[in-house]
C-alpha cells in the first residue's frame, strides 16, 4: 500500500488569514503530527505573513518529498501586491484560481484530498463566482449535485448537519422535508462509516419547534415531516433517534450516545458547535468522490497580517483530512 | 437591617425529583452556603424519598429558626399516597396548591422569595389550571401582565432571555416586533442592576437569520424589526450591542463581553444555555415585584425517587434567589 498522495490546501482570500493559518500549520506539522500537504496560492501573500522556507513546486508532484524541508507552495497567477487586511478584485480571482486548482488536483489524484482556507463571499461574488458557497463549487467539480453535498461541522465532542443551511429562518419551515432529511442521513451515515470509520454510526435528528413540538401543540413538523423521514431511515437500517428536543442535546452526557445531529436550520447546528469549538472547528462536506475539509472561520481580515490569528482550526482541518483520506486509501 | 425573609420552595409535583432535590439542597445547606429556606408541599411525598429531619411548621413564620435543625415544611392539604415518577391528579393538585401558597407567602413577606419546584404542565392542565406555565401564573398573582414578566436563563458563565418563548417556529418571525424586544430588553437591564448587582449591565441581541441576516441577503428581520429596536435602546441610554451572528456569540471568548445575551426564540437561547449548563442551570423571572427562581429541569418523573436526581440546579436556584433577595432588601 502506497502512502496517501499530500493535501492540497487553498490559500483563500489572499488578504485574510489563510496564508498566516497554513504556515503557522506547516511550522507545527511535527508536533501536531500532521500529514503532508501544499499550499495552492500566492508565494508573496505569504511570505508577507510568514518568515519560514517557502518551496515553489515546479510541479505538484514534488509537494511530497519538499514538505519536510518547507511549505510547498503551487503558485497561481500572481494576483499582485496583496495587503493584509485589505482585500481586492485581484485577491478574489488569486482564491477562486486556488480553490480551482486545489481541486483539479485532488480530482486527478495528485492531491489526497483538498482543505479550502477562507475566503470571502462577497468578494468572489464581485468577480462573478455565482455558487453560495466554496461547498457547492467543490460538488459541481465533482459531478455532484450540490444537495447531495452535505456540510458537517465537527469538533472533538460534536458533529453537527444542517438540514437547511443558508436561508432565512422564515424559510425554513417551508423548505424541510422528509426527502431532504432522509438524503442528508443517508449521505451522513455513509460518510461516518466510509471517512470516519465509525462502523455502525448513531444518528440523532433534532425537533424543528421548541421540547420538539410537545406532541404537536408546539408545531407539527415534528408529527408531519421528522418522524415519516426516521421511520423511512429506520427501516432502511439506519441508526437514528427522534424528534429530540433540541435543547437538551448538546450537554457533555448526551453528546456520548451518537454520532452525528442532524439539525433543522443552520443555527440550530452551528450555535452547539461553535459554543463548545469556536476554535477548532472543522467543515466537513460528505458525499463528495474526494475529501474536503475547511477551518469553520472566515477570512478575519481585522486581525490578517497580525499574527493573532489561531491556526487551530486550520490545523484541524488537515489532520481530518488527512485521517479521511488514509481510511479511504486503506479500503481501496 | 434585618435579615431577608427564608425563601419558600414549592416542591412541584410530588411524584417528581422536586422532594429529593429540595431535601438534598438542605441536606447541602452548610458546605453549599444556602440561605434559609422553607419546602411548601406534602410531608409524605418528601419523607418517602429522603430519610432527614422535617419540621412541620404550625406557622411559617417560625420557618427560619427551624432551618438549622430540619427541614421547614408548611403542608398542604394532604394529596393521599405519591408514588415518585407515577404522577396522578392529586398530585398535580399539591403542586397547584404548593405554587400558590408559595406565592402569597412571598406577597406577604413572610417569604423572601420563591423558588418554584419543576411541575408537568400536561398534569396541571388536567385539573384545569390554564396558564402557559408557572411564570404566567406567578407574574398574575403579583398583578404583573404576563408580558412583562420576562424569563431569564442563567448558569455561571451565561444569561440569556428568549424573546419569543413557547411558540411554534413558524411563528416566531410574525411575532416578533421592535416593541417586544424593546420591553424585554428594559426589563431585563433593570432586573440585572437591581437583582444581580452590574451597575451598568452590557446586553447583546442576536440576529433572527444565520449570519444575522448578512446584510439582508439571509432575511430582513435585522434590519426591519431589530436594528430599530437597538437604536431605542441606545437612545434610552441601555448598553446594547447587535444584531449580532448567534453562532458566534456564545463561546467563552465572545461570553467575556456582556452580561445577558436576548435571543430571538426559545432554541437559540435555551440551546447554548443547556448545552454549557445542563446540570446547574436556573430559569429567573425578571420584572416581578417578588424575587422567583426556579431549576432549569423538569419532574424527571422516569428518574424520581430512585436517589439519581442531580440537586446542582435546585441548589443554584436557591442560591440565586437568596443573593437576589439580599440585593433588594439591602436597597430597601
Amino acid at each position: 500500500m502506497t502512502a496517501p498522495a499530500p493535501l492540497a490546501v487553498s490559500i483563500g482570500d489572499p488578504a485574510g488569514i489563510g496564508p498566516e493559518v497554513i504556515s503557522a500549520a506547516w511550522d507545527r506539522r511535527e508536533a501536531e503530527g500532521l500529514p503532508a500537504f501544499f499550499a495552492v496560492g500566492d508565494r508573496r501573500a505569504i511570505a508577507a505573513v510568514w518568515s519560514g522556507p517557502i518551496i515553489t513546486l515546479a510541479t505538484p508532484g514534488e509537494a511530497a518529498a519538499a514538505f519536510a524541508h518547507g511549505l510547498p507552495l503551487v503558485q497561481v497567477d500572481d494576483p499582485g501586491d496583496i495587503v493584509p487586511g485589505d482585500p481586492n478584485l485581484a485577491g478574489a480571482r488569486c482564491a477562486l484560481d486556488s480553490l480551482e486548482i486545489a481541486v483539479g488536483l485532488t480530482r486527478n489524484g495528485v492531491a489526497g484530498g483538498i482543505v479550502t482556507g477562507p475566503v470571502s463571499k462577497a468578494q468572489l461574488y464581485s468577480i462573478g463566482f455565482n455558487y453560495p458557497g466554496q461547498t457547492e463549487f467543490v460538488a459541481e467539480r465533482c459531478g455532484i449535485a450540490a444537495s447531495n453535498a452535505v456540510m458537517m461541522l465537527a469538533g472533538p465532542s460534536l458533529r453537527t448537519v444542517p438540514i437547511t443551511v443558508h436561508t432565512p429562518l422564515a424559510d425554513v419551515p417551508r423548505l424541510l422535508t422528509s426527502e431532504l432529511i432522509i438524503a442528508k442521513a443517508r449521505v451522513t451515515a455513509r460518510a461516518l462509516a466510509r471517512d470516519f470509520g465509525i462502523a455502525a454510526p448513531r444518528l440523532v435528528i433534532a425537533g424543528l419547534n421548541p421540547h420538539a413540538g410537545e406532541s404537536g401543540t408546539l408545531g407539527r413538523e415534528e408529527l408531519d415531516i421528522i418522524r415519516p423521514a426516521i421511520e423511512v431511515l429506520l427501516a432502511e437500517g439506519v441508526d437514528v433517534r427522534g424528534p429530540l428536543a433540541a435543547d437538551t442535546m448538546f450537554h457533555a452526557e448526551a453528546r456520548q450516545h451518537y454520532d452525528a445531529a442532524l439539525c433543522m436550520y443552520h443555527d440550530q447546528a452551528l450555535i452547539p458547535l461553535k459554543t463548545l469549538h469556536f476554535d477548532d472547528g472543522v467543515n466537513v462536506t460528505l458525499g463528495l468522490p474526494v475529501v474536503r475539509t475547511s477551518p469553520d472561520h472566515g477570512t478575519a481580515f481585522g486581525i490578517a497580517g497580525r499574527g493573532q490569528a489561531n491556526p487551530r482550526a486550520m490545523i484541524e482541518a488537515i489532520r481530518m483530512a488527512g485521517a479521511c483520506v488514509a481510511r479511504r486509501t486503506a479500503a481501496a
